[in-house]
């Protein structure tokens, strides 16, 4: 393709993209209390306005045989109660063992191989925010580590024929790595490195179905970045925090399930006696989906059920949760880089700090997203 | 113009620009205490040096045939007093609702239709800071919000025809639309959307003259950002804010007029009873500009009178102000892509909250910019 | 190499590219307590992971016969705690005077010609982090200022056959400017500027070898940042800040020697007094390196000494210094875009003020740091 005699120019190596997403989260609001912090911190805020929820974009390219970078930072992060700030998501370079780049170093922040959802990028998943469950494992999905990634090319073909259907994208068969564990944009505040490993792989079944079965776990000493003065901790606050996590996706052609569960072991708000203790916790959920394709749009109607069993270790305390959660919505695709999602949620929340003791919010939100990918 | 069996590539259909501004604001000051916070937070500030009004870089793209993109961060904003972070001005996507996009949706933060020299690039402005009375309506001129805009084919051509003489760029021919309300970068605090609308149209006279008149308006319920804890509000600190604003364009072919004038209501301090309270306020301005063109080179000497009287509702306690200012400048291109501009400014300012409630401040000064646009 | 008829698209005006730094700081760490404020936030802090450095792209690009512009933006700063945020490095404009652009007027946030490792860009250094002595004279490198630079046309050709071999880019054979004098993004606190200028001149000798003798000095008035309120100050905080240095560099063909040293004045604690005091200052350093190419890989032995006894103007207190430190490390560029970088750091640092008034900190350890530049 290269025109012989024409070097090659910077825009030739180097891909922009990215995508953003304006949200309105308070239709037909049954109860402005009920909220959730890691979803959306303007989901039952206190106005009740449009907001964006993420403005990124990107900067990528295999830059070399051997050598591919991705850089993506988000202008819609905040840095103490100031919004709309450039912060980092993704900085990392791939460096390829072989001639194939079958194997890679990923070195710089990046994605930790803990869930298939979390792998997945926000502009292909359907519901609006990441499942409670597995996402509080590595909440912003990402860590400053070193990861090795292994996909054969076969399966990176298949990889990239799934792409239509909401693939997560090639994070490997295989990923094993190591890193801070306080999760991204924070500095590392203890010298003992996490560990994650996760195994996923493609199967191509008859009748055109494709699934893909994986396994994930991890496991280190976190350290808690947000405490009441008045409650108990360890001595220097640190926590072991270790998840093992199951997942099986059949992609939608048209129908698709993807489902995902943990258990395991992490710090936790406990009332009784004023403290965080070291507690086991579970959940998972499931997303039931059906493409239809007409024309050039899309209308992808879908379910999401998820439950969470446990403390969130990056909020304030640990904060206990025990979490109940019905989704219906529809994701619509009028034209090409533009889509349309409304999602109504009824929700079962109990979620307590020592600021907030005795905190259990039900209710109900239709949210409304519209979202341009380039 | 393509190329047969050439795809097209990122960057066929994405652009990127931009623009920054580097300031000297204290030549022969006569009174450093004079400021104008809403204009430069470095004029009259502390110290006395060069300093980086904007420092912008926008990507832009008709990305497909009914979507538009439009991203532009400031690298020169601030974070709790720190300097030169990047935050977002404007993020939205524009949906066309017919096939040559007459009529299109506006998601995200964009310019509020309210005021031509809001809508007006600041890299086109002759003076160097938007005027008090119709800017202290939409500080920041943006918003989060929906907006629909309608500019017919004929006028887009004409729209265009205008850009060498500072026009302000495709903002409809009409515009209406709804938003958060707390200017850009602040979350909505309150569920009342504000409501603009606006209608400007450019009309060609004979001798080739063209003029522009418009009249806009908005209204809705504004929460003050910044209280001093003594100061007496409403419940909630939740004001009537409404104004309504006429405007006339007479574009420089080459002696230009821009004038616009609003009246209104909205919060405003009284340092008789220690409150803030609903009052009427009202201001314009006019600036008169002579094009004059050699070879490549323009030099545009120019002249601006102002006043304003009323509160500004995003400053604290919603500072009463009084203004009467005159300035004169000349804006010079000695080729593409730069120019300086230097402006004498007169300038009588009576401006005070809680904590200085009696403030006068009169004096002169000599202000100078070098601009880069790319 | 322009086809006719072919009108120059925006791509090809401006160009793209950066770099980043991942690191580890702490192998085998003989002392978690010693630490370089000025050097790297991570190294000695309290967690022992892995940090991003820096985190850069640029866009630069001659978009007109005389107009040059440079903007280069890091997402690995810090606000207020907060850790990888966007801010500026580098804003600027190059206006050139004549047609060979052999004069050029720089206006914008860009380095102050004050030593040549400032001058270099991190991406090219040979140690992870620039020498105490020099460095300390501008923080940051950059500054807010308006500069004249001089660079006839043979010697820029000289520059650029020097590229390889690590020259620090075209800032010029002379430089003369004023600045704000309080170092990058932070705002001028006086109404004095600084003055600095630089001589630099690259001499082809015989056996292809090449050296740059160089000279240079700076002069003002600089405002403490960041004092205790228990030290006694000088009134206004204002203190002389003074300094010049001399430079010697004979570039590796394959020996190199890179060396500098400077003396002068500048605030620094003086713990009997419990006051800041001018004293004077004195410090300086020499690397030493050996090319070696192996086919497209590279791998580059070097060593440096440093020595810096001074405040640091900067620091808390402008804090007292006295470094001694000896380094010895591998550069090893497996490909090209991607580099590795392995130091054993000997260092004897004694820094103090108000809060540690005996703090003399000895140690050891390895650094370890991965580089990707596109």
């Amino acid at each position: 393709q290269e025109i012989p005699g024409k070097e090659k120019k910077w825009y030739d190596n180097i891909h922009l993209g990215g995508y953003f997403q304006v949200r309105y989260n308070n239709l037909f609001e049954t109860n402005p209390d009920l909220e959730c912090e890691q979803c959306d911190e303007f989901w039952g805020a206190d106005g009740g306005g449009f907001s964006l929820r993420r403005m990124r974009f990107k900067i990528t390219g295999q830059i070399g045989e051997r050598v591919f970078m991705y850089f993506q930072p988000d202008f819609a992060k905040s840095v103490d109660g100031s919004i709309h700030v450039a912060r980092i998501k993704d900085a990392y370079m791939d460096i390829g063992l072989d001639d194939r780049n079958e194997y890679r170093v990923r070195i710089g922040q990046s994605k930790v191989p803990f869930g298939y959802e979390n792998m997945q990028s926000s502009s292909d998943r359907l519901p609006l925010d990441r499942n409670d469950a597995i996402n509080s494992g590595v909440k912003d999905e990402r860590d400053m580590g070193v990861f090795l990634y292994w996909a054969p090319e076969r399966i990176r073909h298949l990889m990239k024929e799934l792409k239509p259907y909401k693939h997560s994208g090639d994070f490997g068969v295989f990923g094993l790595g190591i890193y801070n564990g306080q999760t991204a944009n924070h500095p590392d505040e203890n010298s003992v490195f996490h560990v994650a490993a996760r195994f996923s792989y493609p199967i191509k079944l008859k009748k055109n179905q494709i699934i893909e079965p994986g396994i994930q776990a991890y496991s280190g000493k976190y350290v808690l970045p947000e405490v009441s003065p008045e409650v108990h901790t360890n001595a220097a606050m640190e926590y072991l925090d270790q998840r093992i996590a199951a997942s099986f996706i059949l992609y939608p052609r048209p129908f698709g399930i993807q489902a995902e569960y943990n258990i395991g072991k992490g710090p936790e708000f406990d009332k009784s006696t004023l403290s965080v203790k070291e507690k086991s916790l579970h959940g998972g959920y499931a997303t039931l989906s059906y493409f239809v394709q007409r024309g050039h749009q899309q209308i992808i109607p879908f379910v999401r059920l998820q439950s969470y069993n446990g403390g969130k270790k990056h909020e304030l305390d640990a904060r206990s949760y025990e979490v109940m959660e019905s989704e219906a919505g529809i994701e619509y695709h009028p034209f090409k880089h533009f889509e349309l999602v409304a999602v109504y949620t009824v929700s079962d929340r109990r979620y307590e700090d020592y600021i907030k003791q005795n905190n259990h919010q039900t209710g109900s939100v239709v949210r409304i997203q519209a979202q341009l990918r380039f």
